[in-house]
């Protein structure tokens, strides 16, 4: 098949930029077409239970209202984040932000009290409120029950976050089941951990994974959508081991493959483990997730809607 | 500055979406808005002599024709190719094409007469075709001159391209200069090596600098837009040291930096050498070409109709 | 200063081919020769615990001997792993190897019943033994506790290990805790849950935070050696927060830090956080963990002799 | 066949490092241990001509007296380097130097007259002996003949270079060809173009292709060892077309595959093109080659002396 040249034209819709570079179909350009159709599939076909996994700096990184309006929508099932994820979901719904452009030295911000991320910053005067927040809730839980399940313990918190903006909030109030088998490496889990000194709240580590492998068993089909890498990207895959892996599976990453990483793994590894099917369609996109992730979910819901007729 | 949350709506166009980006501002989402301002500025700029430097399989790769209707549109002043890309330029104008699709092994694919470039594929037989129609161009100029700089032999190959889809073609139409230090390096390159053995056509590898400097001295500012890597990017920031700098470049690129590769260097570090001034507004995009520079340029193309109120 | 040429002899050891590089001081060839000078400190120093992290396949990769003998050896005090590593380090201990030098198809693979990371290999026959022997491990554990934290299981589990090669059999010889905060997310956690469906085990994830907090504050030093990003990484700069952050560390990773991911971030980034001192020592080595850890490992030792005149 | 496990010792050899990475044979430890095997053997074959290529910083970066003592040992056969290189090994060779620890900003660095590399800088008085030195060189090559190609020019140039640390001078002392087809993209190039503003002397870019051809006709077998990509890598390559490709080769990089650039192709890509033979053996080690190279060569010396019993 001949490759055609991309053409340009200011004004252009996103999908038609991404039309233009399926034209060309190599590449990034092919890849990135690849899975905007794949994803505009996974949305459209009702029986397709979609997992969204994210690590590494997503809501921090300005893609808190694509998530949110993604499981608002109805169009992801089950989210799978790292804890910090989840704590940076919250501390902005108690009143806290993430900042931009500053110039200081790391050794200058640790004694401003703001915390770097990439070229993200934050402040601990946030993170005080926070803590503030935290407590009482985790106190209102405690009251409640002395042992939950780490999923059920994310949507105890949600139940006390009204912030329509909030993930969590968010995935609440859609029964969206949100996982994060990694909760306590983040300040969510420091301030579990220093309420547990005086306090009887026990996590259960593994007392997610029957309600996950009910989710799994019952859908007819699991797409798997993974930003970044980490323990959320296996958890989404691993999940599905017992039916014989996913059946699609889209990945967005700047990690590479040649040491092993599993962050940088390429998706056909996961059929080898029956965590994709041999038939599963998968596609790996190259590149820096808030650039490549709104491209993706601008292009795939016009995509629906052209389909639909809207 | 607080970060604010990308909101997505589909049928945005691609400027619309840039700006989401941009209201994060961090990350590649803050690059890549970054780098759209600054190229609609470029574009905007009558002071401002643009250089536009690929490496990479960016004609076989679909880029093509963003290439030549920047050139076309003058948007770029002066391009400076690595010898692939011209030659698959010309391949094209000659009844060439680039394919894609295909799942043969690289022994294979010799034995098929298919080159490979990542995801791109190539026939032998249009390299015949292309090896013909050269060494008539060849004995044509031969016939007129026996030395040229490298710019020179460009030209003259385009004028004998007929080809309105050619970059080289329309550069040639609008006067925007061709640079090519590595040509030899490539099939083009072969051929007149080939042709050379039987007949008298000299390449001057140092002619082409008094004409570049000349560009340089003649501006009033330069910028630089670096498509990969190698000689190109080199050349591009170079040529401008004798007049301290580029003004402002942008880069996209996969490479990085830690091992000391020109591809992967930060812009930065150009200030040292003042090849670009101190000054200068720099910003580094890393990611796919294929994906990040179409988008970069309909959203550039969009601000500057917005501007002119188009 | 200037910068000195390397020489290379035959026979010449791990450091002084370690020392050559350090004459040049820059790029990769210092980065690595700062790591291993601070490396054999950290090993001579008595009042700096160590501890070291293991995320990506470094007991399957080839590196388990290198990381139990530090342990023996005295030279690692606290290990952070992700939980696959402990999975790999059972399965090798209960008669299972990981292969090479295969060359199927992933969906051959899984027909065959092998698993793929990277180009190292499993099989299936091994898994089963696995299964059969940390179940039986499992009931004998639950016979006892029916609620642990998560380095007591992995405590537990050494107990019933016999197996000098062993990591986990080694650290509880030499009393250095293991924690995996994200143990669920792996063969071993998917037979816990399996045994949990019919059985009382509850693994308390927040559990280890007092203890590891009492090993951080009980340390006069803290140093971290990390190998891949991950849980592992975090958690090992994370539980040093308290005090103020890690007096120093040593990352190995070819991840990238443009895209915000904490496996590609910086070290110096840990500062802000007060996750690592402001004055902390703090060197990034670029490379693959297979081959820069044992060249690190090998020319630490023999710093570590020659200062101790052995 | 089964991985083991890697052993390290204090005191041992490079060789005997690298052959415990070969026991593992897996992800960087079995890249490199089949480099240094091949390198090897490469140097022991009096069949085989090795073709050297180096781009990026190897002489700035402390590579040079490996270079240049790899050709004064007759393990190199043909150079092929940037321009830069060589400009460096002048640079030296005219009492300069190359300079580390320095942590200026790049503006700072611009006005104390300093460039920089990575964490690499040189000194512009240095450049100035270089200018005045090098003018007076190509007067002398200048008042004997107004062309050359660019080969011919390298050899005039180590004729006035008596430093036996030099690249160059070595190189001519042994009859070892050094091509470099991007020579004009560098200080040597620029003070080359500068002397022609006012005397006649033409490099022939093309001009060394029928050397270089008739090496490659009258070696029974090639072999290409690759540092850093660009121009060198593929001139190394693509010279061995016309007899059906290179019989192996060894590529040193950190750059990546997936947006097609050169650098980053895997060597298994030049099959398709006939520039390495379907039954090549090809090893490509991800990594920083100030690193890696120079462990590779003292493995390879150690191992060949160890083959002839010394």
């Amino acid at each position: 098949m001949k490759i055609e040249h991309m053409n340009i034209e200011p004004g252009m819709t996103t999908l038609q930029l991404i039309e233009e570079m399926g034209k060309s179909g190599v590449l990034g350009a092919g890849r990135i077409y690849r899975a905007t159709k794949l994803l505009a599939e996974l949305i459209s076909d009702e029986e397709t239970t979609i997992f969204l996994s994210i690590a590494g700096p997503m809501v921090p990184g300005g893609l808190r209202k694509i998530i949110r309006d993604l499981i608002d929508a109805g169009h992801v099932d089950v989210l799978i984040s790292s804890g910090a994820n989840l704590t940076h979901d919250l501390l902005e719904s108690f009143g806290g932000s993430h900042y931009r452009d500053h110039d200081e030295t790391d050794e200058e911000l640790c004694q401003m009290g703001m915390g770097r991320i990439g070229d993200i910053y934050t402040k601990s005067e946030d993170f005080e409120i926070f803590e503030k927040k935290i407590s009482t809730i985790l106190e209102e839980i405690a009251g409640k029950r002395d042992q939950l399940n780490i999923r059920e313990f994310i949507t105890e918190i949600g139940n006390h976050v009204d912030d329509p903006e909030s993930i969590i909030h968010t995935a609440n109030k859609k029964n969206v089941p949100i996982y994060a088998p990694g909760i306590i490496d983040c300040m969510l889990g420091l301030q579990l951990w220093m309420f547990t000194q005086e306090n009887q709240l026990t996590l259960d580590a593994a007392g997610d994974m029957h309600e996950l492998s009910d989710i799994v068993f019952g859908s007819k089909k699991v797409a798997a959508v993974i930003l970044g890498g980490g323990l959320p990207k296996h958890y989404a895959l691993a999940s599905n081991l017992l039916t014989g892996g996913v059946d699609s599976a889209i990945q967005v990453t700047l990690d590479r493959s040649e040491a092993g990483s599993l962050g940088g793994a390429p998706l056909e590894e996961a059929k080898s483990w029956a965590k994709a099917k041999c038939e599963s369609r998968l596609v790996s996109v190259i590149g820096d997730a808030t650039i490549i992730f709104p491209m993706m979910v601008a292009g795939a819901l016009e995509m629906v809607n052209k389909e639909k007729g809207v």
